[in-house]
Protein backbone atom coordinates (compact mmCIF):
# COMPACT_ATOMS: atom_id res chain seq x y z
CA UNK A 1 0.00 0.00 0.00
CA UNK A 2 2.80 2.41 0.92
CA UNK A 3 4.40 4.19 -1.96
CA UNK A 4 7.96 3.68 0.32
CA UNK A 5 11.28 4.28 -1.78
CA UNK A 6 13.58 3.54 1.48
CA UNK A 7 13.32 3.00 4.72
CA UNK A 8 15.88 1.97 7.62
CA UNK A 9 15.08 1.89 11.34
CA UNK A 10 18.45 2.70 13.62
CA UNK A 11 20.58 2.60 10.25
CA UNK A 12 19.87 -0.67 9.10
CA UNK A 13 16.86 -1.29 6.17
CA UNK A 14 13.48 -2.14 7.34
CA UNK A 15 10.37 -1.34 7.38
CA UNK A 16 8.99 -2.03 10.58
CA UNK A 17 9.16 -1.63 14.62
CA UNK A 18 8.70 -3.07 17.76
CA UNK A 19 5.13 -2.70 18.89
CA UNK A 20 6.96 -1.47 22.58
CA UNK A 21 8.35 1.55 20.60
CA UNK A 22 6.92 4.31 22.60
CA UNK A 23 6.59 6.30 19.65
CA UNK A 24 3.48 3.30 18.86
CA UNK A 25 2.48 3.56 22.38
CA UNK A 26 2.17 7.16 23.14
CA UNK A 27 3.21 9.32 19.71
CA UNK A 28 5.96 9.59 22.12
CA UNK A 29 8.71 11.23 19.30
CA UNK A 30 9.19 14.07 17.24
CA UNK A 31 9.48 13.90 13.73
CA UNK A 32 10.13 16.22 10.74
CA UNK A 33 9.46 16.08 6.65
CA UNK A 34 11.93 17.35 4.41
CA UNK A 35 12.07 18.57 0.46
CA UNK A 36 14.87 16.64 -1.42
CA UNK A 37 15.78 17.96 -4.50
CA UNK A 38 19.05 17.37 -6.80
CA UNK A 39 19.62 14.44 -3.85
CA UNK A 40 20.02 17.38 -1.02
CA UNK A 41 17.78 17.35 1.66
CA UNK A 42 16.66 21.22 1.81
CA UNK A 43 17.75 23.54 4.80
CA UNK A 44 18.98 20.79 6.49
CA UNK A 45 20.47 22.45 8.90
CA UNK A 46 17.40 24.54 10.20
CA UNK A 47 15.71 21.23 10.30
CA UNK A 48 18.12 18.84 12.27
CA UNK A 49 18.12 21.77 14.36
CA UNK A 50 14.58 21.82 14.77
CA UNK A 51 14.26 17.96 15.34
CA UNK A 52 16.88 18.52 18.28
CA UNK A 53 14.73 21.35 19.85
CA UNK A 54 11.38 19.33 19.66
CA UNK A 55 13.24 16.84 20.84
CA UNK A 56 14.92 18.66 23.44
CA UNK A 57 11.61 19.74 24.53
CA UNK A 58 10.11 16.35 25.37
CA UNK A 59 13.45 15.34 26.90
CA UNK A 60 14.70 12.77 23.97
CA UNK A 61 18.01 11.91 24.11
CA UNK A 62 19.16 12.70 20.43
CA UNK A 63 21.16 10.64 18.39
CA UNK A 64 24.27 12.35 16.90
CA UNK A 65 24.22 14.45 13.38
CA UNK A 66 26.26 11.89 11.76
CA UNK A 67 24.18 8.91 12.81
CA UNK A 68 21.22 10.88 10.54
CA UNK A 69 23.89 11.74 7.99
CA UNK A 70 24.87 8.06 7.34
CA UNK A 71 21.17 7.17 7.46
CA UNK A 72 19.92 9.46 4.96
CA UNK A 73 22.79 9.47 2.45
CA UNK A 74 21.86 5.46 2.47
CA UNK A 75 18.64 6.20 1.60
CA UNK A 76 18.77 8.75 -0.79
CA UNK A 77 21.31 6.57 -2.64
CA UNK A 78 18.77 4.32 -3.52
CA UNK A 79 15.71 7.32 -4.42
CA UNK A 80 15.18 9.56 -6.93
CA UNK A 81 16.64 13.39 -6.85
CA UNK A 82 13.33 14.61 -6.16
CA UNK A 83 11.39 13.39 -3.17
CA UNK A 84 10.42 13.45 0.15
CA UNK A 85 12.96 12.63 3.51
CA UNK A 86 10.81 11.56 6.83
CA UNK A 87 12.61 11.50 9.79
CA UNK A 88 11.02 9.94 12.72
CA UNK A 89 12.97 9.98 16.62
CA UNK A 90 11.35 8.21 19.56
CA UNK A 91 11.83 7.64 22.83
CA UNK A 92 12.29 3.71 22.17
CA UNK A 93 11.40 0.54 24.01
CA UNK A 94 9.36 1.02 26.97
CA UNK A 95 7.72 -0.52 29.40
CA UNK A 96 3.81 -0.49 28.91
CA UNK A 97 2.65 2.45 31.64
CA UNK A 98 3.83 6.30 30.92
CA UNK A 99 6.93 6.57 33.02
CA UNK A 100 9.84 6.75 30.67
CA UNK A 101 12.50 4.81 31.05
CA UNK A 102 15.51 5.78 33.16
CA UNK A 103 18.26 5.50 30.01
CA UNK A 104 16.18 5.81 26.75
CA UNK A 105 17.52 3.87 23.50
CA UNK A 106 15.65 6.40 21.48
CA UNK A 107 14.94 4.62 18.10
CA UNK A 108 15.75 6.90 15.04
CA UNK A 109 13.31 6.54 11.26
CA UNK A 110 14.23 7.51 8.33
CA UNK A 111 12.26 7.12 5.37
CA UNK A 112 11.60 8.16 1.59
CA UNK A 113 8.30 8.61 -0.13
CA UNK A 114 7.74 10.23 -3.75
CA UNK A 115 6.98 14.32 -4.17
CA UNK A 116 3.44 14.57 -3.85
CA UNK A 117 2.33 15.28 -7.45
CA UNK A 118 -0.08 18.41 -7.32
CA UNK A 119 2.45 21.02 -5.26
CA UNK A 120 3.66 22.67 -8.62
CA UNK A 121 0.31 23.49 -9.84
CA UNK A 122 -1.11 24.65 -6.89
CA UNK A 123 1.93 26.76 -6.40
CA UNK A 124 1.26 28.43 -10.06
CA UNK A 125 -2.48 28.74 -9.38
CA UNK A 126 -2.75 29.59 -5.67
CA UNK A 127 -4.65 27.36 -3.03
CA UNK A 128 -7.76 26.58 -2.10
CA UNK A 129 -8.57 27.17 1.60
CA UNK A 130 -11.17 26.01 3.73
CA UNK A 131 -11.98 26.74 7.72
CA UNK A 132 -11.87 23.92 10.00
CA UNK A 133 -14.68 23.16 12.49
CA UNK A 134 -12.19 21.50 14.70
CA UNK A 135 -10.46 23.91 17.07
CA UNK A 136 -6.98 22.80 18.48
CA UNK A 137 -6.54 23.01 22.18
CA UNK A 138 -4.11 25.06 23.88
CA UNK A 139 -0.81 22.98 25.44
CA UNK A 140 1.64 25.75 26.03
CA UNK A 141 3.88 22.79 27.11
CA UNK A 142 3.67 21.51 23.67
CA UNK A 143 3.32 24.51 21.57
CA UNK A 144 5.45 24.56 18.52
CA UNK A 145 7.10 21.37 18.93
CA UNK A 146 6.63 18.94 15.42
CA UNK A 147 5.55 15.94 18.05
CA UNK A 148 3.73 12.34 16.93
CA UNK A 149 0.73 13.45 18.34
CA UNK A 150 -1.13 14.37 15.83
CA UNK A 151 -4.60 13.28 16.19
CA UNK A 152 -6.26 17.10 15.77
CA UNK A 153 -4.05 17.08 12.15
CA UNK A 154 -6.23 14.20 11.74
CA UNK A 155 -9.39 14.63 12.71
CA UNK A 156 -9.36 18.18 11.15
CA UNK A 157 -7.92 17.29 7.49
CA UNK A 158 -11.04 14.69 7.72
CA UNK A 159 -13.25 17.22 7.48
CA UNK A 160 -13.45 17.66 3.36
CA UNK A 161 -12.72 14.99 0.60
CA UNK A 162 -13.13 17.54 -2.47
CA UNK A 163 -9.38 17.83 -3.97
CA UNK A 164 -10.09 21.26 -5.10
CA UNK A 165 -9.55 22.03 -1.55
CA UNK A 166 -5.96 22.17 -0.85
CA UNK A 167 -5.92 23.16 2.79
CA UNK A 168 -7.79 23.60 5.87
CA UNK A 169 -7.50 26.63 8.43
CA UNK A 170 -7.12 25.78 12.23
CA UNK A 171 -8.68 27.94 14.80
CA UNK A 172 -8.13 27.63 18.29
CA UNK A 173 -10.47 27.59 20.92
CA UNK A 174 -10.47 31.18 21.52
CA UNK A 175 -11.20 31.90 17.37
CA UNK A 176 -7.82 32.66 16.50
CA UNK A 177 -6.06 31.61 13.83
CA UNK A 178 -3.27 29.47 14.26
CA UNK A 179 -2.14 27.75 11.13
CA UNK A 180 -3.48 25.59 8.18
CA UNK A 181 -3.60 21.31 9.40
CA UNK A 182 -0.24 20.70 7.22
CA UNK A 183 1.24 24.19 7.05
CA UNK A 184 1.94 27.67 8.61
CA UNK A 185 -0.11 31.35 7.84
CA UNK A 186 0.93 34.34 6.70
CA UNK A 187 -1.32 37.49 6.10
CA UNK A 188 -0.72 40.77 4.38
CA UNK A 189 -1.87 43.71 6.12
CA UNK A 190 -1.29 47.06 4.83
CA UNK A 191 2.39 45.96 3.31
CA UNK A 192 3.19 44.08 6.87
CA UNK A 193 3.14 40.58 6.73
CA UNK A 194 2.40 38.78 9.53
CA UNK A 195 2.21 35.12 11.41
CA UNK A 196 0.33 33.83 14.67
CA UNK A 197 2.03 33.34 17.24
CA UNK A 198 2.52 29.46 18.50
CA UNK A 199 2.88 29.78 21.84
CA UNK A 200 -0.20 28.09 22.67
CA UNK A 201 -0.47 25.74 19.95
CA UNK A 202 0.30 24.62 16.53
CA UNK A 203 3.86 23.58 14.85
CA UNK A 204 6.43 26.21 14.36
CA UNK A 205 7.60 25.23 10.64
CA UNK A 206 11.47 25.29 9.57
CA UNK A 207 9.53 27.23 6.10
CA UNK A 208 7.56 29.49 8.44
CA UNK A 209 10.89 30.45 10.44
CA UNK A 210 12.87 30.74 6.62
CA UNK A 211 9.88 32.99 5.46
CA UNK A 212 10.19 35.63 8.17
CA UNK A 213 14.27 35.82 7.86
CA UNK A 214 13.52 36.47 3.78
CA UNK A 215 11.05 39.40 4.57
CA UNK A 216 13.58 40.66 6.67
CA UNK A 217 16.36 40.53 4.44
CA UNK A 218 13.95 42.07 1.60
CA UNK A 219 13.26 44.76 4.14
CA UNK A 220 9.45 43.84 4.19
CA UNK A 221 8.22 44.42 7.72
CA UNK A 222 7.36 40.81 9.30
CA UNK A 223 6.12 40.24 12.96
CA UNK A 224 4.07 37.77 14.99
CA UNK A 225 0.83 38.45 16.31
CA UNK A 226 -2.84 37.25 17.15
CA UNK A 227 -4.95 37.24 14.10
CA UNK A 228 -8.64 36.03 13.92
CA UNK A 229 -10.42 34.89 10.57
CA UNK A 230 -11.45 38.53 9.38
CA UNK A 231 -7.98 39.63 9.42
CA UNK A 232 -7.24 36.91 7.17
CA UNK A 233 -10.48 37.50 4.36
CA UNK A 234 -9.53 41.00 4.86
CA UNK A 235 -5.69 40.36 4.40
CA UNK A 236 -4.20 41.59 0.90
CA UNK A 237 -2.21 38.62 0.81
CA UNK A 238 -2.31 34.92 1.96
CA UNK A 239 0.56 32.39 2.29
CA UNK A 240 1.15 28.67 3.53
CA UNK A 241 4.25 27.97 4.32
CA UNK A 242 5.78 24.01 4.65
CA UNK A 243 8.87 22.19 4.10
CA UNK A 244 7.49 20.85 0.77
CA UNK A 245 5.14 23.30 -0.47
CA UNK A 246 7.61 26.09 0.22
CA UNK A 247 5.29 29.36 0.05
CA UNK A 248 1.96 28.86 -1.80
CA UNK A 249 -0.49 32.12 -2.29
CA UNK A 250 -3.70 31.35 -1.06
CA UNK A 251 -6.26 31.83 -4.01
CA UNK A 252 -9.77 31.47 -2.68
CA UNK A 253 -11.30 31.48 1.22
CA UNK A 254 -15.10 31.04 1.36
CA UNK A 255 -16.46 33.96 -0.57
CA UNK A 256 -13.36 35.80 -1.16
CA UNK A 257 -10.82 35.54 -3.67
CA UNK A 258 -7.44 36.95 -4.51
CA UNK A 259 -5.76 37.44 -7.07
CA UNK A 260 -2.47 40.19 -6.21
CA UNK A 261 0.55 38.19 -4.90
CA UNK A 262 3.12 40.94 -5.06
CA UNK A 263 5.13 39.95 -1.34
CA UNK A 264 3.76 36.25 -2.07
CA UNK A 265 6.11 36.08 -5.31
CA UNK A 266 8.84 38.21 -3.82
CA UNK A 267 9.07 36.31 -0.58
CA UNK A 268 9.14 32.83 -3.30
CA UNK A 269 11.63 33.59 -4.86
CA UNK A 270 13.58 34.31 -2.33
CA UNK A 271 12.72 31.04 -0.81
CA UNK A 272 13.82 29.48 -3.60
CA UNK A 273 17.41 31.02 -3.94
CA UNK B 1 13.70 -5.45 27.70
CA UNK B 2 10.18 -5.71 27.50
CA UNK B 3 8.71 -7.93 29.84
CA UNK B 4 5.57 -9.05 26.93
CA UNK B 5 4.39 -12.65 27.79
CA UNK B 6 2.34 -13.07 24.45
CA UNK B 7 1.49 -10.33 21.75
CA UNK B 8 -0.35 -10.90 18.44
CA UNK B 9 -0.82 -8.65 15.65
CA UNK B 10 -4.13 -8.52 13.97
CA UNK B 11 -4.39 -12.46 15.06
CA UNK B 12 -0.99 -13.22 14.29
CA UNK B 13 1.73 -14.03 17.04
CA UNK B 14 3.89 -10.86 16.32
CA UNK B 15 5.46 -8.10 17.90
CA UNK B 16 5.94 -5.42 15.12
CA UNK B 17 4.20 -3.72 13.12
CA UNK B 18 5.12 -1.46 9.93
CA UNK B 19 6.62 1.94 10.08
CA UNK B 20 3.47 3.21 8.03
CA UNK B 21 1.27 2.28 10.63
CA UNK B 22 -0.84 5.61 11.56
CA UNK B 23 -0.73 4.33 15.13
CA UNK B 24 2.78 4.80 14.49
CA UNK B 25 2.82 7.94 12.51
CA UNK B 26 0.22 9.90 13.92
CA UNK B 27 -0.38 7.93 17.27
CA UNK B 28 -4.11 7.45 14.67
CA UNK B 29 -6.09 4.94 16.92
CA UNK B 30 -6.98 4.10 20.85
CA UNK B 31 -6.66 1.57 23.06
CA UNK B 32 -7.49 -0.40 26.63
CA UNK B 33 -5.60 -1.94 29.42
CA UNK B 34 -7.62 -4.52 31.22
CA UNK B 35 -6.97 -6.68 34.27
CA UNK B 36 -7.01 -10.38 33.92
CA UNK B 37 -7.90 -12.38 37.04
CA UNK B 38 -8.15 -16.45 36.98
CA UNK B 39 -7.55 -15.86 33.45
CA UNK B 40 -10.49 -13.81 32.57
CA UNK B 41 -10.33 -10.16 31.15
CA UNK B 42 -11.86 -8.08 34.24
CA UNK B 43 -15.11 -6.51 33.01
CA UNK B 44 -15.04 -7.52 29.67
CA UNK B 45 -18.21 -6.28 28.25
CA UNK B 46 -17.87 -2.83 29.52
CA UNK B 47 -14.11 -2.30 28.13
CA UNK B 48 -14.82 -4.05 24.38
CA UNK B 49 -17.84 -1.44 24.33
CA UNK B 50 -15.61 1.24 25.14
CA UNK B 51 -13.17 0.40 22.61
CA UNK B 52 -15.52 0.59 19.95
CA UNK B 53 -16.96 3.66 21.22
CA UNK B 54 -13.40 5.41 21.28
CA UNK B 55 -13.07 4.05 17.97
CA UNK B 56 -16.03 6.05 16.56
CA UNK B 57 -15.31 8.89 18.04
CA UNK B 58 -12.04 8.40 15.63
CA UNK B 59 -14.23 7.06 12.83
CA UNK B 60 -12.49 4.05 13.14
CA UNK B 61 -13.92 1.15 11.82
CA UNK B 62 -14.12 -1.71 14.69
CA UNK B 63 -12.64 -5.32 13.77
CA UNK B 64 -15.71 -7.97 14.96
CA UNK B 65 -15.97 -8.81 18.74
CA UNK B 66 -14.75 -12.58 17.48
CA UNK B 67 -11.89 -11.44 16.28
CA UNK B 68 -10.94 -9.77 19.55
CA UNK B 69 -12.05 -12.46 21.43
CA UNK B 70 -9.97 -14.85 19.04
CA UNK B 71 -7.12 -13.20 19.91
CA UNK B 72 -7.16 -12.56 23.68
CA UNK B 73 -8.19 -16.81 24.09
CA UNK B 74 -4.69 -17.40 22.10
CA UNK B 75 -2.79 -14.82 23.89
CA UNK B 76 -3.97 -15.78 27.38
CA UNK B 77 -3.61 -19.66 26.73
CA UNK B 78 0.44 -18.81 27.49
CA UNK B 79 0.03 -16.49 30.11
CA UNK B 80 0.22 -16.68 33.70
CA UNK B 81 -4.13 -16.59 35.64
CA UNK B 82 -3.48 -13.19 36.65
CA UNK B 83 -1.62 -10.48 34.05
CA UNK B 84 -2.47 -7.38 32.13
CA UNK B 85 -4.01 -7.51 28.63
CA UNK B 86 -3.26 -4.35 25.87
CA UNK B 87 -6.11 -3.94 23.19
CA UNK B 88 -4.73 -1.45 20.80
CA UNK B 89 -7.05 -0.91 17.75
CA UNK B 90 -5.22 2.23 14.92
CA UNK B 91 -6.66 3.40 11.80
CA UNK B 92 -3.58 1.13 10.06
CA UNK B 93 -1.26 1.24 6.95
CA UNK B 94 -1.40 4.77 5.66
CA UNK B 95 0.56 6.64 3.04
CA UNK B 96 2.62 9.75 4.59
CA UNK B 97 -0.07 12.72 5.15
CA UNK B 98 -2.68 13.21 8.06
CA UNK B 99 -5.36 12.68 5.06
CA UNK B 100 -7.21 9.12 6.15
CA UNK B 101 -7.42 6.20 3.68
CA UNK B 102 -10.48 5.82 1.76
CA UNK B 103 -10.63 1.95 3.13
CA UNK B 104 -8.56 2.14 6.46
CA UNK B 105 -7.85 -1.91 7.07
CA UNK B 106 -7.41 -0.75 10.78
CA UNK B 107 -4.75 -2.63 13.06
CA UNK B 108 -5.34 -4.83 16.16
CA UNK B 109 -2.85 -5.34 18.64
CA UNK B 110 -2.97 -7.75 21.76
CA UNK B 111 -0.45 -8.11 24.58
CA UNK B 112 -0.15 -9.60 27.37
CA UNK B 113 1.91 -8.81 30.47
CA UNK B 114 2.66 -9.01 34.38
CA UNK B 115 0.74 -7.37 36.80
CA UNK B 116 2.52 -4.35 38.38
CA UNK B 117 4.02 -5.63 41.95
CA UNK B 118 2.77 -2.94 44.23
CA UNK B 119 -0.68 -2.64 43.49
CA UNK B 120 -2.12 -4.54 46.63
CA UNK B 121 0.28 -3.04 48.99
CA UNK B 122 -0.95 0.32 47.53
CA UNK B 123 -4.42 -0.43 48.14
CA UNK B 124 -3.94 -1.30 51.74
CA UNK B 125 -2.17 1.13 52.40
CA UNK B 126 -3.75 3.96 50.70
CA UNK B 127 -1.99 5.50 47.66
CA UNK B 128 0.43 9.00 47.96
CA UNK B 129 -0.48 11.80 45.19
CA UNK B 130 1.19 15.05 44.47
CA UNK B 131 0.11 17.22 42.02
CA UNK B 132 1.63 17.67 38.24
CA UNK B 133 2.35 21.47 37.28
CA UNK B 134 1.15 20.26 33.73
CA UNK B 135 -2.10 21.51 32.95
CA UNK B 136 -4.09 19.39 31.02
CA UNK B 137 -5.04 21.17 27.16
CA UNK B 138 -8.81 21.41 26.81
CA UNK B 139 -9.73 19.25 23.55
CA UNK B 140 -13.66 18.49 23.53
CA UNK B 141 -13.47 16.47 20.43
CA UNK B 142 -10.87 13.78 21.69
CA UNK B 143 -12.28 14.49 25.51
CA UNK B 144 -13.30 10.81 27.91
CA UNK B 145 -11.32 9.05 24.51
CA UNK B 146 -9.00 6.69 25.95
CA UNK B 147 -6.51 7.33 22.35
CA UNK B 148 -3.08 6.89 21.59
CA UNK B 149 -2.33 10.63 21.79
CA UNK B 150 -0.69 10.77 25.31
CA UNK B 151 2.58 13.46 25.53
CA UNK B 152 0.54 15.13 28.24
CA UNK B 153 0.62 11.78 30.29
CA UNK B 154 4.24 10.95 29.75
CA UNK B 155 5.30 14.77 30.34
CA UNK B 156 3.22 14.13 33.27
CA UNK B 157 4.65 11.25 34.42
CA UNK B 158 8.32 12.42 34.19
CA UNK B 159 7.63 15.06 36.76
CA UNK B 160 8.61 12.88 39.83
CA UNK B 161 10.67 9.76 39.88
CA UNK B 162 9.98 9.07 44.32
CA UNK B 163 8.70 5.23 44.24
CA UNK B 164 6.75 6.86 47.66
CA UNK B 165 4.60 8.68 45.17
CA UNK B 166 2.22 6.80 43.57
CA UNK B 167 0.20 8.64 41.43
CA UNK B 168 -0.22 12.44 39.84
CA UNK B 169 -3.26 15.11 40.19
CA UNK B 170 -3.81 16.30 36.85
CA UNK B 171 -5.74 19.72 36.25
CA UNK B 172 -6.68 21.85 33.36
CA UNK B 173 -5.79 25.29 32.24
CA UNK B 174 -8.62 26.53 34.05
CA UNK B 175 -7.28 24.69 37.37
CA UNK B 176 -9.97 22.17 37.79
CA UNK B 177 -9.57 18.75 38.76
CA UNK B 178 -9.71 16.51 36.55
CA UNK B 179 -7.75 12.88 36.99
CA UNK B 180 -4.41 11.27 38.02
CA UNK B 181 -2.30 10.34 35.63
CA UNK B 182 -3.01 6.63 34.78
CA UNK B 183 -6.23 7.18 36.82
CA UNK B 184 -9.94 8.42 37.54
CA UNK B 185 -10.56 10.70 40.49
CA UNK B 186 -13.20 10.65 42.98
CA UNK B 187 -13.70 12.41 46.52
CA UNK B 188 -16.11 12.36 48.82
CA UNK B 189 -17.80 15.72 50.35
CA UNK B 190 -20.74 15.31 52.61
CA UNK B 191 -21.45 11.87 52.12
CA UNK B 192 -21.78 12.42 48.30
CA UNK B 193 -19.03 10.88 46.05
CA UNK B 194 -17.89 13.15 42.98
CA UNK B 195 -15.95 12.77 40.20
CA UNK B 196 -14.89 15.37 37.85
CA UNK B 197 -16.60 16.29 34.40
CA UNK B 198 -14.50 14.67 31.63
CA UNK B 199 -16.06 16.61 28.14
CA UNK B 200 -13.17 19.06 27.83
CA UNK B 201 -10.00 16.50 28.83
CA UNK B 202 -9.35 13.72 30.51
CA UNK B 203 -10.11 10.11 29.63
CA UNK B 204 -13.19 8.13 31.25
CA UNK B 205 -12.52 4.98 32.12
CA UNK B 206 -14.11 2.03 32.51
CA UNK B 207 -13.94 1.60 36.45
CA UNK B 208 -14.96 4.96 36.97
CA UNK B 209 -18.41 4.08 35.19
CA UNK B 210 -18.23 1.11 37.46
CA UNK B 211 -17.31 2.88 40.29
CA UNK B 212 -20.28 5.14 39.49
CA UNK B 213 -22.96 2.24 39.32
CA UNK B 214 -21.89 0.76 42.36
CA UNK B 215 -22.48 3.93 44.53
CA UNK B 216 -25.73 3.96 42.53
CA UNK B 217 -26.37 0.09 43.74
CA UNK B 218 -25.32 0.99 47.34
CA UNK B 219 -27.39 4.07 47.45
CA UNK B 220 -24.57 6.55 47.77
CA UNK B 221 -25.24 9.64 46.37
CA UNK B 222 -22.96 10.36 43.42
CA UNK B 223 -22.56 13.06 40.71
CA UNK B 224 -20.69 14.03 38.32
CA UNK B 225 -19.29 18.05 38.79
CA UNK B 226 -16.46 20.76 38.36
CA UNK B 227 -14.11 20.32 41.40
CA UNK B 228 -10.82 22.06 42.47
CA UNK B 229 -7.85 21.67 44.60
CA UNK B 230 -9.48 22.57 47.53
CA UNK B 231 -12.48 20.55 46.87
CA UNK B 232 -9.68 17.62 47.02
CA UNK B 233 -8.00 18.49 49.88
CA UNK B 234 -11.07 19.47 52.10
CA UNK B 235 -12.68 15.60 51.01
CA UNK B 236 -13.56 13.44 53.25
CA UNK B 237 -12.59 10.98 51.63
CA UNK B 238 -10.20 10.57 47.90
CA UNK B 239 -10.14 7.64 45.64
CA UNK B 240 -8.63 6.63 42.38
CA UNK B 241 -9.68 4.18 40.11
CA UNK B 242 -8.60 2.41 36.75
CA UNK B 243 -9.11 -0.96 35.74
CA UNK B 244 -6.13 -2.44 36.91
CA UNK B 245 -6.11 -0.75 40.32
CA UNK B 246 -9.75 -1.00 41.05
CA UNK B 247 -10.04 1.79 43.87
CA UNK B 248 -7.42 2.95 45.98
CA UNK B 249 -7.84 5.49 49.02
CA UNK B 250 -5.35 8.10 48.71
CA UNK B 251 -3.27 8.77 51.96
CA UNK B 252 -1.79 11.37 51.75
CA UNK B 253 -1.50 14.40 48.88
CA UNK B 254 0.66 17.46 50.13
CA UNK B 255 0.36 18.50 53.81
CA UNK B 256 -3.40 16.75 53.81
CA UNK B 257 -3.40 12.50 55.20
CA UNK B 258 -6.02 10.56 54.97
CA UNK B 259 -7.06 7.70 57.34
CA UNK B 260 -10.72 6.90 57.14
CA UNK B 261 -12.03 5.45 54.03
CA UNK B 262 -15.55 4.29 55.18
CA UNK B 263 -17.12 5.11 51.56
CA UNK B 264 -13.95 4.03 49.59
CA UNK B 265 -14.07 -0.06 51.54
CA UNK B 266 -17.41 -0.22 50.77
CA UNK B 267 -17.34 0.86 46.92
CA UNK B 268 -14.16 -1.40 46.70
CA UNK B 269 -15.66 -4.63 48.00
CA UNK B 270 -19.05 -4.27 45.56
CA UNK B 271 -16.62 -3.37 42.70
CA UNK B 272 -14.76 -6.50 43.58
CA UNK B 273 -18.24 -8.83 43.50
Amino acid sequence: MSATLAALVNGHPASAITIHDRGFLYGDGVFRTLRVSECEPLWWTDQIEKLEADAARLAIPVPTRSAWERDIADALARSPSECVLRLVLTRGEGQRGYRVPARPSPTRVVTVGPLPEALDQVTRHGARLRVCALRLAQQPSLAGVKHLNRIENVLARMEWNDPQTHEGLLLDASDRVISGVSSNLFIVRRGEVITPGLSRCGVAGVARDRLMRCAQDLKIPVRVADIDLADVTSAEEVMLTNSLIKVWRVERLGGRSWSRAVLSDQLRERLDD
